[in-house]
């Protein structure tokens, strides 16, 4: 069951530049940074609120580091923007299973490694109405035998 | 302050069917729907999670009413898709005069109305990153008076 928006994942060209802008203009402050060599992007990650569900709402700010990652290809097309959207649930396995079998696209066979040791898989975006759309389940706030 | 993701605002071309589309897929229920016609939209707002600051996050689903409306010339333009991000503050009006006088192009004058009796406004998306975001003063949860 997807229980909160867990993030919203937004592609830039200048990370740092991307990240400052965040932060003087509304003073959200970097949580968490890292790269991921296997969806090529370097990321911030910026806490906005807490939800009901014990989890947390960040924007994602990604920066591809090559140009033919799905985010470099896409920030390429679009320009900088919204990329995509993220919904937390206590198990991304049963709810990817759930969703495949109505026959919405899942992207993964299993889900992969995300922000912050979380466990993410995506939709494809022609399944969900434009919205490419990732089902996350975060790692410190679900799984702390991790 | 910005204290909360209060919606995800996603353009589409036929209200009912993307409804239906977030409720069979995900289980989302619409919390409120209404007509905005100063803004040209048709509009479902999905409850997602509460926040940490009293209020909640919502999916805002948006059809134009219109062609000319601003989401239906987005819509024309890009297709389906996430229009906008909006963060909810306690002071809109505070903010938008904060943010305006560092640099940021607010779109408006003064606040205008958004769903459910809140007063909205809009930063210009090419002074944001290309992503065009909506400040929000909640009637319900931050003005009980009203």
């Amino acid at each position: 069951m997807l229980t909160r928006i867990d993030h919203i994942g937004i592609a830039c060209f200048d990370l740092d530049a991307t990240v400052e802008f965040y932060r003087a203009t509304y003073g959200f402050e970097v949580f968490h940074s890292e790269v991921n060599e296997e969806q090529g992007v370097r990321e911030a990650m910026l806490k906005i609120n807490e939800t009901s569900d014990g989890g947390a709402s960040y924007l994602q700010l990604l920066e591809p580091t090559r140009e033919d990652s799905a985010v470099g290809k896409w920030l390429a097309k679009n320009g900088e923007g919204v990329h995509h959207i993220a919904f937390g649930t206590a198990d991304v396995d049963a709810d990817a299973a759930d969703i495949r079998e109505k026959g919405v696209r899942v992207l993964y066979d299993e889900p992969r490694r995300g922000s912050m040791g979380s466990r993410i898989t995506f939709l494809h975006p022609k399944d969900c109405h434009g919205v490419l759309t990732e089902l996350v389940t975060s790692a410190a706030v679900e799984s702390p035998e991790h």
